[in-house]
């Protein structure tokens, strides 16, 4: 399984160099994990419900090229390494009409439960465990 | 060399779940290297009149613990590797009161000149790259 | 001439009570500001290649209800009063299904030419200042 | 009453004109307004343990002249109009070394209580009236 994100760059994106800000892509990234797990049939508002979190316990990103305002890109996400515990995604951003990525990321998480500890999602949620492993295609 | 940043956490640092939202560090880390750069003699100022500019180009940022506000944080920030072309910061965020730090990060730099290519600073800026052979400690 | 712009809340726009921050609101106005002036064909990008540009000089936001993650926004964007060197624009904020604004704005701009100061659009672009009396439906 | 508020513009509140972005004003003066409550007797940690809450329903601001980085600001802020349900605060920006500020800001505040709905602060919390009479010097 695989998501496409569309990010409209928006001006105050960019810094003074008219670029966009590094510390801009997390925030997309985000947004592009939201869409990855609606897609998966677990959102957030879900995770909300049920008081479970994928905590950011590790955030890797690579910056091969820049952005700017107007333009529009694509992140495309996939799962990474998954166990009942935790939970790894990969991201690339494209510019338009390139099949090369401006920018990649890896995001690792650790499921959090309604106490804020540790999760073990296989054995507490195993519908949603069944719906990671499809994700992932294995 | 070694530089400290204090960061105040601000009420919208923090996301639904009350603690400072992920993306809210690669921010303050940016704060914590233009002290770095200040104290080390070549500031953002500095670089900006020049042209010059450490262009990211790699950012791994690992989350140990939560921040909440209100809570005063400090940013312990040093030199890794450097090369002519390149330099590597390393940083450390510690609450108060404790040795532990809750977030820990390496971003990597390319210099970029007036041009925007790539900037041989040994080369081009022989007193700034003896600055920043100084403040690796070597 | 109305223009409309789609918001999706993201959930980083949220603060500790699970509802949109109130300094997110300008963010989208400025995104809402941006479509009505390609709208109305004088773009942020056309204004940054003359170096003119609708310098903010007073803006008025008035909360009359929250919205929260995932929700849909549309912001109904419309020319209040103008004059060769200024600008006044009107804004809206509705969730699906309903009929009365969660968020009002107004904004009240000057506009500046390529030396930062005063610009009269009606003298040095005339074509651009008809398109704004077209669009103000005058 | 009027508290003081320091703040050092970070480079990424600057947009592609390397000006600090409009809408990074309302997040320094709810900086401003913490700061003020806090002085006051009153701060946003007392009032998240209560469940009460200043929810913001008019923000106005006015922007006179720019600033930038590295560029230190100072708010000052005062208590406008209050009653027993709603509070006004006046805020003005300046920079070093000057008694013109670069910008100013109203907010208009309805106190909420735990349930969300309107609060009355004189009979629910006299105590916490009478720090803002005082704070009003009225």
């Amino acid at each position: 399984m695989e998501t496409t994100t569309k990010i409209e760059v928006r001006y105050p994106d960019c810094d003074r160099m008219g670029i966009v800000h590094h510390a801009v892509y997390p925030i997309w990234y985000e947004m592009a994990r939201m869409d990855f797990f609606e897609a998966m049939g677990f959102s957030f508002a879900d995770m909300n419900a049920l008081g479970v979190n994928p905590a950011m316990v590790d955030l890797h990103l690579q910056y091969a090229a820049t952005a700017t305002y107007p333009q529009t890109l694509t992140i495309r996400t996939r799962m990474g390494e998954y166990a009942p515990k935790k939970l790894e995604l990969l991201y690339e951003t494209y510019a338009e009409g390139s099949d090369k990525p401006i920018n990649t990321c890896r995001s690792f998480h650790i499921w959090t439960g309604p106490d804020n500890r540790s999760y073990n999602m296989e054995e507490n949620l195993p519908e949603v465990y069944a719906k990671i492993k499809a994700a992932a295609g294995s």
